[in-house]
C-alpha cells in the first residue's frame, strides 16, 4: 500500500467529511508534554508554545507523520481567565506552529478552545462569550481552516462556544467531555448532539475523561439522539488512550490514579485499531485521540482505516503491520509473534500482582 | 532548591564518580522513537540520526531537561554488522547530535557500542573485536568524553569490547543485559563483574532486559562479587522500565507481550523514585534507564536523589514534588492527593480486569 | 450474647415476619452435597434424601445450628418430569429429614419447589400445575409448615406455582432466579413481584443465579415494584455466595467457570455479613443463601444480625465474632488480626496471578 | 470403570507402598469443620469427636467415598499440653469414629499427632516424648494400624517423635510443615528428610502450610536429598488446597487472608487432578491433603489417579470425568464444557476487580 503524499491539494474539512473521506484527527499534548517535561500537571496550560517551540513543534510533526489530518493549536486552557496576559500571545505562536507543521503533509489547521473557568460558578453568557471571542479573533486573524470547542461539561456553555466560533463563517466542531450519563445538568448524550447541531456545529462528538469504549457507547447515544431528531451531523471522537470501565459520571478525574499513576491503564496499538474499526462501523469519520494518544497511537488508526483511505501514513514506513517486523527476529518464538492473531487475541499482563484490576472513583 | 545551572566547568565521568556525586543517565531511544515514528521495532537500528536528526535531539533535550548527565550517542546496533555502508555515518551524526546537546547543560557525550549480531554463532575474537574497533574510531575522531559498552549477553563478548575500548585510553563503562541468573554462558553477575573489571572497565553494571527490582538483585550480586574478589568499581544501572517480576532467564523478549503490548508495565514515576532511593542506598552512583525510560522517568530520578545532589533539573520548573502541582485543582478529592504518602501507597488499576497480572515466559 | 435456645414455642413464618423478625434462611444443598460426593452435577436431583440421608441429615443440621430457622425440604427439580417414579419417595423422604432436624431446634420446614422443565418449550398450564399438585401433595401430607416456590425463570410459571400452592392454605413464599435485568420474558423484577403478590405469594424475592449485590439491587427493584403498584409483601432473599459482578442477564450458568471452577469467587464471611446488612437495610427480613452458601456462611448472616435478633446461632460457639478467636495465637502479626477493621477492610488476593479478575459470559 | 469394592482383605500400608499401589490420603479435617460449624478458629482443636461425633463421621465418610485409604484420627493439637484433661477422651473417641468408618471401605486407620506448644521454647526432649507417648498409648490400645507423625516445624522434634512412635511397632509416616526453604532452624529439606528416615520413618514427606506447587518442589527436594544419602523411603504428600505462590518462609499462616478471608485461593478439582499427575510423576504414592481439601478435591485425586490404580473411588458415582455430567444440558454452550480440554485450559476469574492476585506476607 501507498504511503500518504502530500501533494495533492487541500481539501476543507467538510469538504472531505462531506465526500465520506475519514480524517485522523490528532493525539495528546498536555499529558504527552507533561511527561517530556514542558508542561506542569495540575495547570495544565501550554506555554510551551512560547517556551518550547520546539518541542511543540516536533510533537505535532510526530503526529503528522503519524497520520493525523488535522493540526490542532495547542490552545487548550489559553483563554484570558487562564493564563491572563499571556493569553494572546500563546495563541498566536500556537497557530504559527500548527500552519507550519501542516504546511509539510496533508493536515488542516484547526483552532481549539474549551469550556472555561467561569462557567460553573458564574453562568454569564456575556462575559463568557467574549473570552471565547478573544481566542477566536486570533484564529481568524491566523487564518485557521476550522475551529473545534472542545473539553465541555456543559451543553450550555458549549453551544455558548458553538454560536461565537460561527460568527467566523468557517466550520465549526464540537466535544462534550461527557458519558453516556451525559453532562453535569444531567442533559443526555442525545439532547447534548441536538443542541450542538442546533447551535450550528457541524461536527459533533466527545473527547477526553473517558476511555475508548465508553466514548464509543456515548458517540452511540448521541448518534441515536440526532436520528430521533431528525438532524444530521458529522461524527467525531477523540477518546483518553487510558482503558477505565471503572470510571463513573466524572470520568478519569475522579479515579484515583488521575493523573500520575495511569501507567497500567493504557492502551497497546492494537487496541486502539479495535478503536478506529468500531468508531468507523458507528459511523464516526472524524478519529483522533485525547490524554494519552502518543503518535504509535495515532498510525494505528491511520493503518485500521489505511484499506478505507487507501494510503499509509507516513510513519508507517518505520511499522511493520501487525508486528510484521518481527518475522526477521533471531529467535523461533518471537518470530511466532508476527501476526495478527497473536496481537489481536492476547491479554496483556500487568507485572502487578499486587494491585487490583480496577480502582473506585472517588466521587 | 535551587534548579541545576549549566555554568559550571564540565568534570569527567571518573572525576564525578569519584567524588561521590550522583550521575543521572539518560532513557530509552529505541523504544521512545519507535513509538514517536521513527525506528522500527525488529530492526532497533538509530538511522534516524540522519533520516530524522530533529526528532533525535529533541529526545536528546528532553533528556537533558529531566536531568541527564550522559548524553550517550545513539548507536545501538550502528556497528557494520547491522548497518553495512551507512554505520559510519550513523556513528557520526550521533555523535554530533548528542555533542551540540551536552553543551546546552551539565552534561558529558559517551559513545555507545553494544554485542554483535556475530558471537553467539561465530566466536571469532578478531572478527568481533575489529567491529568494535571501527566504531571507537569514530568516537575518538568526535572526541566523545568516555565509552560504554552496553548490552551484552556473553561476558566474554563484553570483556572483548572493554579491551578494544580501552585502547583509546577513554574512560570505559560496561554493562551487561543479565538477570539474577547470570550470562548465557552460565557466568554468575558477580563472576562476569569481575571479569569486566579484570578487563578494564571503570564502571559495570546492568542495562536492559529486566526490570527495575530484578536489575537491582543483579547490582547486588556484582557488587558482592566485586567484593569478594578484593576488587573496586563504580555501579551502573539502567534498567527497563517495565514490571516485569515474571521474566525468566531472558528477559523480557521472551514474555508474550514483547514488544507491542508492554504499556500495562510500565512504572510509574513513584516507582522510578523508589528505584533510584534503592541503588543510591546500594551503592549505585550511575543511575539511568534503558527501554521504556522516558523523559519523565529520568526526572523522577533527579529529584528522588536532589537532596544528595544539591539541586533540581531544568524540567522540575514544569513539576511539582510528589504531586503538589495538584494542590490548587478546584476539586477537594483531587487536592487529596498532592501528597507524598498517597502516591507512594497508591495500588493502580490496570483498567483491565480480563487480563492476567502475570504471564509465562515463552521458554 | 447468648446463643440461641430451642425451647421457645414455635411460631409460624408470617407470625415472625410480621411481628419485623429476621428469618434466617438455610444454605446451598445441591452444590455443598456434590461437592461432598452425594449429587451428581448436571443432572443436581436430590436422590440422595434415600440413597444417603445420613448426608442431608447432617447438613440440615450444621444449617440449624449456623442459625438457619427453615429447614426447607431437599426437593429441588424433585418433580414427575425429572425424576420419573422416584418422585414421590424423594419428597416423602425429604419431608421426614427436614422435620426431624427442624425438631432439633427453632426452625420451621418449608416444602420446596421448582421450575419444571416444560415451560421453557410447551406452556401448558395444566399440565405443569399438576406436576406442582403433585409435590404439593406429599407436602400436605407430611404437613409441612409453609411453602416455598423458587428458582422460576419465568413469571408466568412462578404465578401458576403459586396459585397451586396457595390451595393448600398454608403460607407461601415465591423467589424468581432473575437479576436486575428481569425474567426471560423481559417483565421487569418490578413487574414480577407485582404479580407474584397478586398471585397470592406472601413472601417474595429472590434466589439463585446471581451474587450477593446484584441480587440486592433486584430486590431493590422488586420493592419499588410493589411500592409503586401499592402492594406489600414480606421481602425475602437467597443469593449465590458468589461474586459475579460480570454475569450477563441469565446468570451464573453462562460464565465460564460454571459448575467446576467457581472456587474463586467464593463469598468470606465477611462479605455475608456485609450481604445481610443491606438486606436488612432495605427491608429484606428472610434473609439467606441459595448455591454455595456453606453453613459458616448461614453463621455470618446470623451474627450480623444477633444485635437486632438478640441472640447468636448454637454455632457461634465455635467462632469469635469478627476474628476475635485469633487473639491468643502466638504470633503477634496474626493477633493483630483479631478485629474487626482488619477483616472489613482485607482485599483477599486471589493467589492466581496468571488469571483474571472478570470473565466473559457465553452468552 | 469399576468402582471400588471393599470386599478384598485390607493389606497393610508398607504392604501396598512396597509393592507400588497408590495411597489416597484424606482431607481437610480441622478447616472443613470449622466451617461446618464444630472447630473453633485459632484453638483448632478436635473437641468435636465427643461434642458431635456425627459431624466428625461423616466427614470420615464423605472422605471414604472419595477414594480416601487412610482414616487419621482426627486428633490434631489432641495432646496434654492443648487439651488438658480432655485429651484421653479425645484421643480414644478418634480412634473409635475413625474405625468405623475404615470399616466401611478399603481404608486402614491412622493414629495421628503433630508438634507440641512446648518445643519452640523449652527443648525438653524427655517432657516432649512423654507426651507423644501419652498419645501413643491411645494409639496402641485402640490398634491403629499405622501412626503418622505430622505438622512438624523442626526436624528436631519431629526425630522425637518418630523415636517415640517406632516403640510401638508399627510403621510410621512422617510430615513436616515445611517448604522449599526448609525447616525453622534453617535445615534443608533434604537434610529432614534424611533425618526422618534415619530416626525410622518409613514414609516421609510434607503436610499443611503450603499450596499444591510449592509442596511438590518441597518434595522433590526431599527425594534429592535421600537419593544423595543413598536412603530410601515411601513419599507422601498433603499439601494445602489454596493457591499460595506468595507464601514466604513460614507459609499460610503469615499471608494476610490467613484463615478467614482464604477463599479465593481454593484449588479447582482439575488443579488437584494435576497436583496428582505431579505427585505420582515424582515418584509420590501417598498422595492426600491437608487444610482446604473437601472431599471432591479427595476425588479429583483418586480419579486422576484411577488409571494406574484400577478403579474409582465410590463417590464418582456422582461424578462424570472431567465435567461429562454437562452433556446433557439444555444450553449448548454448556454442553461444550462437558470435555477435559475445556476444563484444563480454564483460566477462572476471581470475580473480585478490586483485589489484588497477590499478598504480601505478614513476615
Amino acid at each position: 500500500m501507498a504511503l500518504a503524499g502530500g501533494h495533492r491539494a487541500k481539501k476543507g474539512i467538510l469538504e472531505r467529511l462531506d465526500s465520506g473521506e475519514v480524517v485522523v484527527g490528532d493525539g495528546s499534548f498536555l499529558l504527552t508534554l507533561e511527561k517530556r517535561g514542558y508542561v506542569k500537571a495540575g495547570l495544565w496550560t501550554p506555554e510551551a508554545v512560547i517556551e518550547h517551540p520546539n518541542a511543540v513543534r516536533q510533537l505535532h510533526m510526530e503526529f503528522l507523520r503519524a497520520g493525523s489530518n488535522v493540526m490542532q493549536t495547542f490552545t487548550f486552557s489559553a483563554s484570558e481567565d487562564n493564563m491572563e496576559s499571556q493569553w494572546e500571545a500563546v495563541n498566536a505562536a500556537a497557530c504559527d506552529i500548527a500552519r507550519e507543521v501542516a504546511g509539510k503533509g496533508d493536515a488542516l489547521v484547526a483552532g481549539g478552545l474549551c469550556q472555561t473557568s467561569l462557567y460553573k460558578h458564574l453562568k454569564d453568557e456575556e462575559r463568557i462569550k467574549n473570552l471565547f471571542r478573544l481566542q477566536l479573533e486570533v484564529f481568524v486573524r491566523k487564518n485557521v481552516d476550522f475551529l473545534i470547542a472542545e473539553y465541555f461539561e456543559y451543553a450550555e456553555e458549549a453551544v455558548w462556544a458553538v454560536e461565537v466560533l460561527k460568527e467566523s463563517g468557517k466550520p465549526v466542531a464540537a466535544t462534550m467531555c461527557i458519558g453516556p450519563e451525559g453532562d453535569m445538568h444531567g442533559r443526555t448524550p442525545g439532547e447534548c448532539a441536538v443542541k450542538l447541531v442546533k447551535a450550528g456545529a457541524s461536527i459533533i462528538g466527545v473527547n477526553c475523561r473517558f476511555g475508548p469504549w465508553t466514548s464509543l457507547k456515548t458517540m452511540r447515544l448521541m448518534k441515536e439522539g440526532l436520528q430521533a431528531a431528525g438532524l444530521k451531523a458529522h461524527l467525531m471522537v477523540q477518546s483518553l488512550v487510558f482503558h477505565m470501565p471503572d470510571c463513573g459520571k466524572g470520568g478519569f478525574v475522579d479515579l484515583p490514579e488521575y493523573p500520575f499513576a495511569l501507567e497500567p491503564r493504557v492502551a497497546t496499538r492494537w487496541d486502539i485499531q479495535k478503536y478506529a474499526r468500531e468508531a468507523y462501523n458507528l459511523g464516526v469519520r472524524y478519529i483522533g485521540g485525547c490524554c494519552g494518544f502518543e503518535p504509535y497511537h495515532i498510525r494505528a488508526i491511520a493503518e485500521e482505516l489505511a484499506p478505507e483511505r487507501g494510503f499509509l501514513p507516513p510513519a508507517s514506513e518505520k511499522h511493520g503491520s501487525w508486528g510484521s517486523g518481527l518475522n526477521m527476529h533471531t529467535k523461533p518464538w518471537i518470530r511466532a509473534r508476527a501476526r495478527r492473531e497473536y496481537w489481536e487475541n492476547l491479554l496483556p499482563a500487568s507485572g502487578r500482582p499486587f494491585c487490583p484490576s480496577l480502582s473506585k472513583p472517588d466521587v
